[in-house]
């Protein structure tokens, strides 16, 4: 066995299919977002508008949440300094947790350090909390989503993606007394499109199924305090695990779920995800509290954020570029191929100072490679009016446009 | 079928162990670790000596940490804002991974988000990368571990904890030509050994197996610039994967692997857990990255570590209390039973302002239930003197010990 050759080997088969990643070293200017410098490969520094953050709203640069993650430090120093039973719970987390459940109206949350783990650590958990369980999920959840499921070992059924009829014939296939389990997200990050929450809550109900729901790309963002889509849309009570990050629209980094005290209380007792690590840099839970509490009364920013997705939309319909549909804030164009994505990236780069990362698989299926913008409200008229000029060249130079 | 008492039934299961958590409220107090406030569950705030925390250096209150930190969140805000692929890599995580490269002499490293994934997500991905992988994996190696190597769906067989020549007769049944990986930990944090690495490597070497180790609790902390117990008996070379967390001696949270780029870059590309998932915020990469530079050069805190344990031991034996082997800095308190175990931490911490957790089940098998204390250089020859005061009282009360 030689274990070098098998290991280079698959880095080959990453960079054969035109997916190897380069990571763009940035730095962010704190108060300039979305303007940040980018260190070249050569070692140069060149001046960058970032159009593929997901801090939606510049919450990461909000001297509320600096201020509060600073304070904290002065206060009670780095880290939490173990896991949350071991001397690692402090009032930051306590206080964090109350915020997010008032926030999704449930009785409790429970913090992760990621939301990936939040997704992997509850659904695998789930799985042996209730024996039996039989887990009904989305094509196209979220790869945390996936591993946890996987790692549930429960039985599991696919449903085409926002599939609600073929949710259902999974649905009645199943033995009626068998515990089930439907997950989704409610803004498919890639997409931009949203899920059937109502009908599969209504499903749930017929066929007395738990709901499980990542609000992840939603959560800050949708809803009049921020609650997420199923705020929005009056279903928050109708869910009985809603899963958030705290990396996204809130700025920071982190997940948690929210849900009735007893299902908390259950996976905090059982989740090794949960248990068998450092708990959250108290840093981390204060800015994301002070990002939390600061979102539910700020929902300018969410219409502005709103304005500004619908803007850039129209315009580049206007100009022609294939941007794909989205019924959200994500603005996806699509290339459709990897290699070409990336060079047209790279063109921006390099070219126009527009730093936006080429969306090749596994992120996305084969053939739907594409670029995706996150406009923000700080993304200003100028800058739009650049990306969309941008754009144009490069689909004509790379991609064969036709100048209209 | 009835979630709630299901619910309810699996957390009854646990409190019926006597083994239900219940997290204490503390509160650090910047400058003046390892003393904390705890607030009680009616609302008193009291003053209490910690004696459990994993920040075994009082790196997480070092103003060259804390400063590092503030001044990242001054120059570039709070979060990364996306992947590390998508507009989330920092100058920070890049110097980060030199650094922590260069701690283990390997040509690179890798950043995650906690310890935990950095274990499950790196074993879960070679079983993918190396197709019919046999793993090999210690009876106590750690939870994050265990995930891993369930998750690769990898053929596995456990040796028993520490002992070589089970191992042996394990790698000897398996076909010569398969790929093979041994995975361990260097200090056992819950029994305070240490794995038998050099006799370790011997076999791998013999029987052509990757070697992966887990050096969790004893980065910052052995060696002569904290690389850990490989460091110091110099066999950092031999391990193909080094593992280690940003949580512990380092202070604030994270975690990595280290190895030749090749592994690292495959990893880097094929591992789920880091790809799909936010990047750690820039000032914890900030203050990691202060802090293992700062340990690099600093020995006398690692000098004064295990003076403190040492002597701690040696006045525990000395009082006739139940002190566990140990040949390392963790010192613990055999009790065997988990009901008496929570009984008489409370005791600790309500008659004597002494703050311990309980260690039951499944940290450790059902019957070694202990008290797991951690002292650091911090903990001054006063704090020493009222713990075994303290716990020679609790004995005697709870435990029916013999007042010598
Ligand atoms: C739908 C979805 N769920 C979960 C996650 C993971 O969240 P986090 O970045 O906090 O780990 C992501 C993205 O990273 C996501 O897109
Ligand atoms: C041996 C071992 N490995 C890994 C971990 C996980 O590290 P982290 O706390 O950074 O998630 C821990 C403890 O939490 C541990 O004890």
């Amino acid at each position: 066995m030689d274990y070098r050759s098998a290991f280079k080997a698959s880095v080959a088969r990453v960079r054969a299919e035109g997916r190897y990643r380069v990571f763009a070293n940035l730095r962010r200017v704190r108060g300039q977002f979305p303007r940040a410098r980018w260190r070249t490969d050569e070692g140069d520094v060149r001046d960058v508008v970032v159009w593929c953050s997901n801090d939606y709203l510049g919450m990461g640069q909000s001297p509320c949440v600096t201020g509060a993650m600073k304070q904290a430090i002065d206060d009670v120093g780095a880290g939490a300094g173990g896991t949350r039973n071991i001397s690692g719970t402090t009032n930051y987390h306590v206080e964090l947790e109350h915020s997010l459940a008032d926030l999704h109206g449930k009785e409790a949350a429970l913090l992760f350090t990621s939301g990936y783990i939040s997704n992997q650590a509850t659904l695998a958990t789930l799985g042996k909390i209730l024996p039996g369980l039989i887990m009904f999920s989305d094509a196209l959840n979220h790869a945390s989503m996936i591993e946890g499921v996987r790692q549930s070992g429960c039985e599991k059924h696919v449903w085409r993606h926002n599939d609600i009829a073929h949710l259902e014939e999974l649905l009645r296939a199943a033995p009626v007394d068998a515990p089930k389990l439907i997950a989704l997200e409610s803004v498919y990050s890639m997409d931009g499109d949203i899920g059937p929450l109502e009908a599969v809550c209504d499903l749930a109900d017929k066929y007395n199924a738990l709901t499980y729901l990542d609000e992840v790309h939603a959560v800050g963002l949708y809803g009049l305090r921020g609650g997420g889509i199923a705020e929005r849309d009056g279903l928050m009570d109708r869910f009985d695990i809603i899963e958030g990050t705290l990396g996204k629209a809130y700025g920071l980094m982190g997940g948690y779920i929210a849900a009735d005290s007893v299902i908390v209380d259950a996976v905090r007792s059982w989740a090794p995800g949960f248990i068998f690590t450092t708990s959250l840099a108290p840093a981390i839970a204060a800015g994301a509290r002070a990002s939390v509490e600061f979102l539910k009364s700020a929902h300018h920013l969410r219409e502005a954020h709103q304005e500004r997705a619908a803007t850039l939309k129209a315009r580049l319909k206007e100009a022609g570029l294939p941007v794909m549909d989205s019924v959200t804030h994500i603005v996806p164009v699509h290339v459709g191929d990897p290699v070409l994505c990336k060079r047209m990236t790279d063109a921006l780069l390099d070219d126009h100072g527009i730093y936006v990362q080429p969306i090749n698989y596994p992120t996305v299926p084969r053939g739907t490679e594409r670029m995706r913008f996150t406009p923000t409200p700080m993304h200003d008229d100028a800058m739009i009016d650049a990306l969309v000029e941008a754009l144009r060249a490069v689909y004509v130079q790379h991609a064969g446009m036709k100048v209209a």
